[in-house]
């Protein structure tokens, strides 16, 4: 018995999906339901190919209700720069969770992840960021630095933003652009501590090894979401930032105290366990209060986790739904 | 920049890749390559969806010296035959070993599988087995216990041979279509101390969980290929047999202490440890002699590996050069 499965490359899915308040609502719906705790999320598969100077990762997460699974793979080859071609690469395949038939396979080189990563500083914003935001901040001046701010844009509609990196022409290129893309005007700012003190929103997008966000910066009314550390050894926040705040949200702590600003702030000691720490399906499922006051301090600490693919890849199944984009296979 | 890759199906799989001797020379230079040591091959990653009744498992193996690598996803759905599905799908995706780029995407449902699988019963036979079999026995009456014994016939062609099974009638089945497939009579018998007495090459290829083959039925000159177990709990030999065996050889020794016959022996204390067993690529390398005489008893413990994933798709991809089969999508 054959069956029909979809089959799109990037430059079609950059037609389909979009990072859009649709997309947040999916991430968050995923986070959501992460909170039953009835996710199955195997830890991840990884395989370092010394020879090749490579990096492979499979991450897969099964969510009851969803009615489809994601299975990621993302290898990441270091010296393809040097042929012409990108580090990453990367693909989705989206399984029947009924039957397990493959079907849809998306060829997104990362573009997926790049789109449910923004989405979840959308939902961090929108359930901890304070109701009015006037000033965002982003740090760091890559594809996440601009995508982060449009994320927060689309439930925090502020009047401003202020970008901040290592390299000044960088961080006035993103404002350029971003002034472009969100209609509003968008400053580079070479001071990181005017960023945070004019900001009621930042989020730090960097692949820093040191604190580049200071606790003495932290002010009333603020929220900082943290997803650059995504690995041992990257910290972006202050551990003493985590000790001062009023909330501090992981979106898996299981994963968080391994690979985000929680391990390092554990590592200090300025989080002393993990039983002050809450998960951020616990804040959009309502098991745990958000922030409570206008003058919260709260900080967000994202590391990525396999129920955001599994959400993006069966939202991108919807989205074809009736439509003839991609290539059709009966297999 | 675009690449090419190319997307099989089961059908045109069968095509173009059969068990026959070059399948089983391209499995074997894989075991060679596992006994360098060079070898990435991480634990199996594996998802359990008690909701669904169904079990996913990702397995993948870095060959250097194999210019692919593959990734293979076999979910299993042990609800789908209530709705006419078959219970085990699944597909390979090869990746370039230079660039990580994806190359192709194999959906077999598990044919190429069943492939490397029966190819490492060959292996294990050329470098076991005496050097004149006479008859060979199979006991099981599955895919596996025909594919099993034509692999067999590629390396050791018997004039005879025997299937055993739980339920003769299966038997019976299996030992008429063999009889076609080989050209050489194969015959269904009630008593497995017969099969064993009479052959000189034997592989079991059941799911049983109790021994289906004593030791004391071992006879000098005879190799015992058990390739059934590959969980915890399954167990189709007597431990004593590999206590009583001049040679144990195991496929990957730290997976068969987990899932194989090994597993059992060391239970039960019929092998005081892992240092008294060998690794078929070592035998295949030469690192490590195999069979020392005609009157030796030979025993070899197959579990399954990525490295034997990673060899057939890369196969897979060489027999396709030139060839227009397949579907090949710009990418």
């Amino acid at each position: 018995m054959t069956h029909d499965m979809k089959i799109l490359t990037e430059t079609e899915l950059r037609q389909v999906v979009h990072l859009d308040l649709a997309a947040v609502d999916c991430i968050e719906k995923a986070f959501g339901l992460l909170s039953t705790g009835k996710v199955v999320m195997p830890p991840v598969l990884s395989m370092a190919l010394k020879d090749a100077n490579a990096e492979v990762d499979v991450k897969t997460a099964y969510v009851p209700g969803f009615d489809g699974f994601a299975i990621k793979v993302s290898p990441g080859f270091f010296d393809n720069p040097s042929i012409g071609l990108p580090s990453l690469n990367g693909l989705m395949i989206l399984f029947s969770a009924k039957t397990g038939l493959v079907e849809a396979m998306f060829l997104d080189n990362g573009y997926l992840t790049d789109v449910r990563t923004a989405a979840a500083g959308a939902v961090a914003a929108r359930q901890l960021a304070p109701k009015v935001v006037k000033t965002a901040g982003v740090m760091g001046t890559g594809v996440q630095a601009r995508l982060q701010l449009q994320a927060a844009h689309l439930v925090r509609p502020f009047d401003k933003a202020l970008v901040w990196g290592r390299d000044p022409d960088k961080a006035k290129a993103a404002a350029t652009d971003l002034t472009k893309s969100l209609g509003v005007p968008v400053e580079a700012v070479e001071d990181p501590e005017r960023l945070v003190s004019l900001s009621q929103l930042v989020v730090t997008t960097t692949p820093a090894t040191e604190p580049i966000l200071s606790a003495d910066w932290l002010h009333p009314g603020l929220h900082i979401t943290a997803m650059g550390s995504d690995q041992e050894g990257k910290n972006e926040i202050d551990p003493n930032a985590l000790r001062r705040s009023d909330l501090v949200v992981c979106d898996r702590i299981a994963q968080c105290e391994l690979l985000g600003e929680l391990r390092s702030a554990l590592a200090a000691g300025a989080v002393q366990d993990q039983s002050s720490v809450v998960e951020l399906g616990d804040v959009v499922s309502g098991k745990h209060p958000g922030r409570r006051g206008d003058d919260d301090i709260t900080v967000c600490d994202l590391t990525g986790t396999g129920v955001q693919d599994t959400a993006i890849a069966t939202y991108v199944r919807r989205r074809l739904a009736g439509t003839d984009t991609g290539t059709t296979l009966s297999v």
